[in-house]
């Protein structure tokens, strides 16, 4: 255990930082016609630059207040909000061109899904009901004067009751684990991936993220699995094998583990139908998929919570 | 504040009771084709009876314990599931039959919603995701001899974007709350109704559960709301009027705020189009809907967590 | 399964309802002198009595608005918390005697515990870090004419290493269970109890609730424990003993299964030491103590979440 | 948006990856005494190395499972626990040490904390409540053939009445904030630090924990604030300070806002007494304090979640 080091000084001095407000729960009707539209996001705005006189001093004069950027996020909303990602790039360049002192952020969407309620067959104009099989996410991040943009999804959670197996792994003092040729693969798959388009305006946000998932949906449910690395590395390669304009993908999906219940003592066989779905402690795989000769950007997955 | 009483003797002794294993997590597949299904429940089991001894004196001899009761859910569900309230029928009836001293009981679950991921448009034969507008919830109760059987649901988000005013209210002191004439509407519906059949078996709870929740969800979305106290109403009533099965249901319904932002200092005008989502605190609306002259059984409506 | 029914005369009507505002985050910083105090509570104010016309009709003359509540609870803090129950109590005598039309309502206070942050060893004047071995709840309920007052407490988690036995239960199919004279009791102490005095003001409920608590945690301490519902009786019995104030008392505890681990697979024994806490399912041990001759109130006792 | 790149080959390769065991709930009792002691642990265990053939192949040869990794947990824990820094320290070592495709990984604790119950005052030998201010934190990172240490806090919720000023931030068209020069800090705290000692095993890591977080908290109490970021600066100052061992800190900081209520409506002044505590939205400050010439391995805070 060593210090990546210069030669330190005694003086202790600020490093990395960011800040802005998290989670403004912000909901956008359009009612130009009588069929409304609604747009539901969880935007988060973090601030990268030159705080170090607010940290140190507490000078506030460089500091872009929250409640300012929580306001900003709801003026913007005005003229609507259309893809997550483009509303993103919209608060980042109004934060990086407006303020000198703002280098950088970190901007961050969730957008909760809602399906029309259904009255005698048709879907009603302007009532909704919240659906969908995941959360869709979204980042922007600008470092160094680049500006990155992610997309992603969360809280998908997905379930094989066959075409999963898992066997031929080593054995040690500390192994009780039985093969197995045949057991429930399930997961809640979180993934992020980086749009590498030098244009970001001329993507397609909302078209391309839909085809993701379903690549990924696809992928999982057609993968006859031997690991559940297996089956996310498969979903991220399908991904960057479809799609020129993802970069990479970061996959993190917990192994929802469902243990087969031994019905012997009670007279029964089990022949794979009944199982208990536990909850801790649960398997985690997280992998980085990546295409050969492009070295993801550092700043911008350390920027991405809960991945390796 | 008095005393509801008799003569107290000084005596401390064991009132109402039941015990049992909550939160079972049962998955069961059906296996018997290639196209597979897939019931996803979590039980939860509570005995009634004579269990003095165990709490006076630690005496466990009629104590069918926790762990017991989970092996039977696990063991009934060899059999196959069915509508969550046949598979609760038959662990009431197991239960009250089986063991003397279990004179009643209280049985409950939620079914989690599944869909199969389609690939290339075609739904998949083994491959899931977790979907769904809400959580369906049954429960039967044994008391006094008599068995009850209620389906009901929750975690069903709902909003209109339009169609619901609030005004015309009481102005005291303590009241600043604007009227207004078009709001958003937004709640998280949370009903549980009694199936008032002579003959429970009689009762294809699945179509039920399915077209009761259809008609709360139209309700939802037709009634022009002057409260969300109507909106509450009308869609029990509607329930009532459409399904004689029914006995009476009961609603609760958390008035999620959705605050118009102010925009005008800057410069904009918010025509019912931005709005903030709170979180806390909120509006919290609860009423029983029910047929003139049929009494709701109170020892039902008391094992109904969360309700007036 | 039959109704508890007169004559139906298919007429849909309104039930038992009530409407408020749930989960009022109030803070109130009493700054007379230099040295701070802090009441952090949950509010929930919901009013009872007749309120057809607005589920009926959408006719709102009578609905003190669920903002107004809140208002109300802010502004009566102006004057001081004190403890949760009588801040309850002021609550429900304003609305109650304020609005002809509010018979009655249920109000709810969680109260969320700070210690002063020692600096030097020494308690400081206005910094606070919340901390605390429960949340003490509150409930002030008004039916019928009468008021009711409840203390209680949530979120108490307890284990004992040692002192605690499970045997002598019956066994039929589907029992797999072992005995054991040595086991892991833990639980999540939830109880509310009703204070049966005549005049509530004469009561001073910060003591009696501190005192309550600690025989509570004392008796789960040292009774040795054959069941855990054995365990819930003597906490309820032994403050029914102590305390003239408590006319009855509630209790509900998880059985948070510890299952000891099998290390014989390692080579090694386990001699009541290493454990695997698990999260579901849990048993569930829920219980009235009781008075013999004094009959609970039922419509207070409905009122209560998630109890028998 | 460009690509930091080489030449795209086409192949789409694996990239960082990780795999393991998350929240193993450990409970360690030692009865050597009748005095017993209590360790009560949330275990995560994640292997690096070569597993790339298990994610394009399914080739599981090096795959150690993560249901081994749970048994080794349990395992160690029967030769006691002592601090989770040491303990992760001993899983950390034989995983890398015991398997040749396994070069580093990470293992995360948190720790629970438990106090005894007192009984007649005097605290109980075998019986426990759940308390403290915070969950402690601990994190064992080994890569590149180096093995960092780092101690942590989560779930310290703090508050100021007073001391806490925010003005002479800069005003823009979207800035509505008023500036204030007294108003309540709130918080919960979030922090990492890194153990930048030649030789773990020579610290003391239960000392070293309780003083860093005592530290915390002192100047938290202390610092007259201008803003949150100089108050979470200085915390951080503090801690580098005083303890050598310590290279650098992250942390964390909600700013968990309390909004003064506008009492004037109901005729009522309000000189900083009555407070609404917000959940949503709410600002969030982040920040790296760091000895200067000492460059914080990026690796070890990548594996931080949740930070810049």
């Amino acid at each position: 255990m060593s210090d990546t080091s210069g030669t330190p000084t005694g003086r202790v001095v600020l490093g990395a930082n960011q800040y802005g407000k998290a989670e403004c729960r912000l909901v956008r009707i359009t009612r130009d016609t009588p069929v409304h539209e609604i747009d539901d996001l969880t935007v988060t705005s973090q601030l990268r630059g030159d705080f170090t006189a607010c940290h140190t001093d507490g000078d506030n004069a460089g500091v872009v207040p929250t409640d300012t950027q929580k306001n900003t996020v709801n003026a913007f909303a005005r003229d609507g909000v259309g893809a997550p990602e483009d509303f993103l790039l919209r608060l980042a360049r109004h934060f990086t061109e407006g303020f000198e002192q703002v280098s950088g952020g970190r901007w961050e969407a969730q957008r909760h899904a809602w399906q029309r309620i259904p009255v005698d067959g048709a879907p009603h104009d302007h009532a909704f009901v919240r659906s969908g099989t995941h959360t869709r996410t979204a980042m922007v991040l600008v470092e160094d004067g680049e500006t990155h943009v992610l997309g992603g999804l969360r809280d998908c959670t997905v379930l094989k009751s066959t075409g999963s197996e898992f066997h031929g792994f080593p054995r040690d003092r500390y192994t009780t684990l039985a093969e197995t040729d045949d057991r429930i693969l399930a997961t809640s798959i979180t993934a992020w991936w980086r749009y590498g388009a030098a244009d970001p305006d001329a993507l397609d946000f909302d078209a391309l993220h839909a085809a993701v998932t379903a690549t990924i949906l696809e992928t999982f449910a057609q993968v006859h699995s031997l690991a559940l690395q297996q089956t996310v590395f498969e979903c991220g390669k399908a991904v960057l094998e479809a799609f020129d304009e993802v970069a990479e993908l970061r996959i993190s999906c917990p192994n929802k583990h469902h243990f087969s219940v031994d019905l012997e003592p009670f007279g029964l066989d089990n022949p794979g139908e009944v199982f208990y779905a536990a909850d801790r402690p649960y398997g985690l795989i997280e992998a980085s998929v990546e295409r050969e000769g492009v070295t993801p950007p550092a700043a911008v997955w350390a920027a991405v919570p809960g991945f390796v």
